[in-house]
């Protein structure tokens, strides 16, 4: 068994907890990911309660957590409150200022998981009281930023070393099989967040089309843009971009951002369009450059179990004579 | 003893690599390389011959490669006989097409180590017969692309283990310590390139101000962008730019390229003059995301030392209960 201090601290068979995707990650594929050995996390997004609210399941005999996307937060403030009401057995923060929150989930007695990009977030994550910090590093599928979990993952764990060493660390981005899980606990981390790979299960609420687009691409395919987040008109603030497959609506859009804005109506209707009926070239897939290392769609129970055989078996064979 | 392939095959105490940094990489930082136990290159660059001329040593008891920029290669073709003259333990290619140069490479009895930035050109190294492919993230200081090596490794990994399984794969891109090298050896490398920590090394010909840069920085201060180039008037591709230190000069230019276009001889000029005195704010430090993990500037022997204790400590611990 592969026992780190995320494991034992949070009573987990396997150190590997599922992003909170949003629409992609459903209660069901949370609890599959919880009820697998690992921490699922239902994609509370943009704050949603009601759909928040019909994903999580009393009678399950596993718990789950629950991310919200911060600056949304801020626009519905309500929705932190109502989601802790649920009795996640953790709340995730990602792309925002966590201050404002922190308090209300700490006093709540539940785990505060703040994701972050950058090592001065890291260092604001640690003030705010983080039990768990995710170093995320451009690699990861969806919004990102410019680091790498190569250095982000190391860097951020020296800061915790040296100012709050009783902080869990985790790594994200680029982490897709045993050899990922592997070298996230070279690099220093106690665990490791997989997105793509779990978007690419059987469980994930995810079109058939977009997921086989994924499995036909290397991670050549992937492009880090803001096109689809003016496509969608959300108000995603311009340090985030997110990770996707290249298709005609990037390749038309992501050098011409004026000219998208120019025609942002009839655009967004045919993105919008495209996402409901998974058009894998009008709307965008949201995968990560790790989507070179999926050839499946599996269960999620599968896919856990072979990620941590193939990172136990790593980690015990002889490297040094 | 850490022993992989690349250590086996290449007879090094250690399965490293030094970068064949223009200008940083002299010959006395690669020589000091390959007598601490890896394999030291020349930074050959743009293929000024007297210079790399001057860089070799056949009065010392050990042997070093040498690099060259490909798209430079394919200005001054003759630079490559010239310098496979000087008979380099391996010629390290990077940036450009290395299918015209191949077979004399080859021919000559020399290691070809080609560096790729994507799958795509991986899989075309393969089939011009590299015997190293070296795949490089974004993450890495000076040139790159957008992929990163926490993905780019494993997926050439396994294009290698499929079509050629005799190549070696070395990791480059944010190794710069003991945790960077063990990652790498479970994401599938048999080995590491390092360049940014080593060009913050006694050997390395870097000016002072620029490697005290580096040292007070973290990885968030690193940007990546081609105004550098344009003020060089170096005429690199499109798809490559350069990880540096953010400055005034990349704070004024990056997202106004049209502007230093307009203004691009006074601003060549004041770049060109901050390059000669060393000046951070008016010329860039070349270095990756791993300059937020260099804390001292030491002499080559030790860090190399210092790096292979950390990751055989790693390696050796008991990970699975």
């Amino acid at each position: 068994m592969l026992v780190t201090q995320l494991s034992k601290r949070f009573e987990l068979e396997h150190p590997i907890i599922s992003a909170p995707m949003a629409t992609a990650a459903t209660g069901e594929l949370a609890y599959a990911v919880s009820h697998a050995g690992g921490l699922g996390l239902i994609g509370g997004g943009y704050g949603d309660i009601e759909w928040i609210r019909r994903q999580f399941d009393t009678k399950q005999e596993t718990e789950v957590g629950c991310g919200l996307i911060t600056w949304a937060l801020d626009e519905k403030p309500d929705a932190l409150e109502q989601t802790l009401a649920l009795k996640p057995k953790a709340l995730w923060l990602s792309f925002g200022d966590p201050e404002p929150y922190a308090k209300m989930i700490k006093d709540s007695g539940t785990a505060l998981i703040c994701q972050v990009q950058t090592v001065k977030d890291a260092q604001h994550a640690l003030y705010c009281g983080a039990d768990i910090i995710v170093a995320q590093g451009s690699e990861a599928g969806g919004h990102c930023e410019t680091r790498s979990t190569m250095t982000l993952v190391p860097e951020v764990a020296d800061i915790i070393a040296k100012s709050s060493p009783e902080t869990l660390l985790c790594a994200a981005g680029g982490i897709a099989d045993g050899r990922g899980l592997a070298a996230a606990l070279m690099l220093g981390a106690d665990g490791v967040v997989m997105g793509s790979r779990l978007w690419a299960s059987v469980e994930a609420n995810v079109p058939n089309t977009m997921q086989q687009a994924a499995l036909d691409a290397t991670g050549d395919h992937t492009i880090r843009t803001r096109v689809m987040d003016i496509a969608r008109e959300l108000n995603w603030p311009e340090r985030y971009s997110a990770h996707v497959l290249k298709n005609a609506f990037t390749e038309k859009w992501h050098n011409n951002i004026d000219g998208l804005l120019g025609q942002a109506k009839q655009e967004s209707a045919k993105w919008k369009a495209g996402w409901e009926t998974g058009d894998v070239e009008a709307a965008n897939t949201f995968v990560g450059e790790s989507t070179g290392l999926i050839d499946e769609i599996e269960p999620v129970k599968n896919i856990i179990q072979d990620i941590v055989l193939e990172a136990e078996c790593l980690l015990n064979q002889t490297w040094v004579y």
